[in-house]
């Protein structure tokens, strides 16, 4: 009966060692969240199918994790078909003659009858649903951090998960600029602590926008954004290729090509008002920029940001700042953190007007970046313990258990080696394999004296002492 | 296209308050693990449907949350019914003709082609689970935490959720019975520290199995341990009339309520050896009890045990020590934690022979005691921020970023309000509905001085002071 268990594809176990490093990076960013202001939100892992679905746009949609309801869906689902083909009256008898073959069921209209709760996609649509449900009892600005695993059935590979973390800290409710600063000002913050060069990447949706509205091709926003998102991927060439085919003339296209070059100037952003600045967007646009810039000035020196007219971010809902972090070392040069301001997000959900603004770390890619450039903090252990009690027999045990208990009610983590069946050889493994750094070994010479022999595991050397040095020793 | 958005039934949002009480339980939870030696392990939330299945009875697998599969599963569905029906070449323009209705389908059957993961039903399962795909890498005895939600279809009702926390530690490959006594001191710690009086039972599997021989109904072991159980719920009456359902005479159902009753003598463990000492399993049984019961005493007062025959846990896979812990306070006497030892859980997955023992705290249960026994600490806030920055207009406002920002730089959560467009009344409202415990209004006189008022918004004093002060104040 016994079976061979494994995992779910793109799904991992964290072991002592990975759940600490996981832990070192949540700590950093939780740190900086607080130290913000930033409050705690959870929201379930479930969220109904209704809340989720067409948020994400069709891709998403066939990304979504759907859970099957509880009881017999076919059950129902046969009666909808029934229903639906004309026949309102349920004759169970009748109803296996139907035409309603497997075959012919349409997975997304059946999709209600069998599935109505889906797991969380990403932090921003629940917490937009609990901000909806919660408008009378929160205090605007509200200012949450929320930091949880999501789902995605999305293909596995190298980087990308099917359960991952996102940590993310939103403001909604305010329209200042600040905001957008000290987000960036968390990013720089968190990236320095964890030891880890970025760059920031800033740019304005209303400067594309203005762009579109520049080469009267405001009609081809969506897809000159969707092409600008692709430029580090496919190059200069590449996007002139997809623009082209979006019908623009070669001399939008090279109209384009020159804006997002204003990138590379000494002053980016006047570059960009130079070109923009007559249109009411794009007027708007280098405002916004201009107003981060100055905050971002007095929130002494970032060194790691960009002004970079070639970031687009492919979420639909943003309006106003994006930003980016790419790791800045080695090869990893993905995304590793997003976000932007966004106008009407909580108006799906019936609360319009309410701007807001938000930015996320990607936890299991800050991780891999972490681990592939060896910058974890070295002194990581799996576990507390300070030092191991050994033992030979029945009576040196007792002891070894009663001066555990002495350093545990000091706050000490300690352990007795549990199994009086194993040698101290046996014992001294299990020391030096969780790499605890003292052992005490309790014998017959120990068990009338007072002096206890503590020996350092990583010198081998040992020295004779009584617990109550012992306790200086390892507070 | 607005909707009123909904949370599945069963589940719930963590507002900040709820987090930070939450995170308090946890945190005190946590510290006691590593004092103990435990290393955190954390699996994913969703498992494959084997490995789960079969894990929890008939009930449980009826509780299990299943996961559609991704892609057309109603066309895998209906090659699947076709084949069954012998029809092996998969004909796509003959299958509709099929009598394969829906109405037709068999949920259980089926579920295999439209779901093959599920979520996490509990944390021991994926643990076993984990042990033996990672037995070359671990060091055993391995001692493990892990804090993880867990899903179950249950009805929902007062204290009974379809998301929850479970807190669980288990150390397996050792069989010292040290480890019981260890996990039960750290029940007895965790509750202390949470200020919740508990009363904290413990029996032994094999002395209700002793029992059974005693009355030479071995046969109906199960039916015992199953009827003993509800004894809180329906009285010694209700467990007799169970009993004789089940074919025990009235001589043997005596004796059963006779081995009950022992919990009450002075010294139960001396008075359960008088009546099943002579039966192989009782003897067994007994020398456990003892020795817990020594290792307890060494591991100096805890006061809440009590050695209790009428404590018989679910749980299949128990085989000796068993423990549950009942809050002790108010009307909420339900259990708030439980375990016990199991000496063959990795047998399932193909890893016999390797004995473990584990307890589980539930932290919704506790979290509802210590919200109806008002037992959470006063201090526990929705955020960190020491201070909050007020001001008038963009040159106090600059100054008020300045300000926050050094007080940033040396660790003190603070903020500067973001909006200026908001009067200094307004902003003092957000600090005081945060109960934030300071203010600073920045004004024209602040702009060319040195002192700062620093408000309390408790007492509603105020204070001058310059920047160093304020830091050396708020640290």
């Amino acid at each position: 009966m016994s079976q061979k268990p494994n995992l779910p594809q793109g799904t991992r176990d964290f072991g002592p060692l990975v759940v600490q490093q996981r832990k070192y990076i949540l700590h950093t960013i939780e740190a900086v969240f607080k130290k913000y202001g930033f409050m705690p939100l959870e929201t379930p892992a479930m969220e109904q199918l209704n809340t989720l679905s067409g948020k994400y746009g069709d891709e998403g949609d066939q990304l979504l994790y759907k859970i099957l309801n509880s009881g017999d869906y076919f059950k129902k689902l046969a009666a909808h078909q029934a229903q639906a083909m004309g026949h309102e009256e349920l004759d169970k008898t009748i109803l296996p003659s139907f035409d309603n073959s497997i075959e012919h069921l349409d997975a997304k209209k059946s999709l209600p009858f069998i599935a109505e709760k889906g797991l969380r996609y990403d932090l921003t649509v629940p917490f937009a649903r609990y901000v909806t449900m919660n408008r009378n009892s929160i205090t605007f600005p509200f200012k949450r951090y929320q930091m949880q695993p999501v789902w995605r059935a999305d293909k596995p590979q190298k980087g990308r998960y099917r359960e991952f973390w996102q940590c993310d800290a939103d403001i909604i409710g305010s329209e200042s600029i600040l905001n957008e600063a000290e987000l960036i000002k968390m990013y720089d913050e968190v990236f320095d602590k964890l030891s880890l060069p970025v760059i920031i990447k800033i740019n304005n949706r209303k400067l594309l926008s203005a762009l579109a509205t520049y080469i009267q091709a405001e009609e081809h926003f969506i897809a000159i954004t969707v092409a600008i998102d692709k430029l580090d991927k496919i190059g200069q060439q590449g996007v002139s290729d997809i623009l082209a085919q979006t019908g623009l003339s070669s001399e939008q296209i090279a109209t384009i090509l020159r804006f997002l070059n204003l990138s590379k100037a000494a002053d980016p952003i006047a570059a960009a008002e130079d070109m923009l600045g007559q249109i009411e967007e794009g007027k708007l646009g280098i405002l916004e920029l201009k107003k981060l810039q100055e905050y971002i000035q007095l929130l002494s020196p970032i060194n790691t940001i960009e002004y970079n007219f070639t970031l687009a971010r492919g979420l639909s809902y943003y309006t106003g700042a994006i930003v980016e972090v790419q790791a800045n070392i080695g090869n990893f040069k993905a995304s590793i953190g997003g976000g932007g301001r966004y106008d009407n997000l909580t108006g799906i959900f019936g609360m319009p007007g309410i701007s807001g603004v938000g930015i996320s770390f990607g936890l299991d890619r800050i991780y891999d970046v972490l681990e592939e450039q060896k910058l974890f903090p070295v002194n990581l252990r799996t576990n507390d313990t300070k030092i191991l009690f050994c033992y030979f027999d029945e009576a040196t045990q007792l002891k070894a258990i009663s001066l555990c208990a002495e350093l545990r009610n000091q706050g000490i983590a300690a352990e007795v080696f549990p199994d009086i069946t194993k040698k101290i050889g046996k014992q001294l493994d299990y020391a030096n394999k969780l790499e605890i750094g003292y052992a005490c070994i309790i014998g017959e010479t120990e068990l009338n004296s007072n002096t206890l022999q503590v020996k350092n595991l990583f010198s081998g050397e040992q020295y004779p002492m009584d617990i109550t040095s012992m306790i200086n020793l390892l507070q």
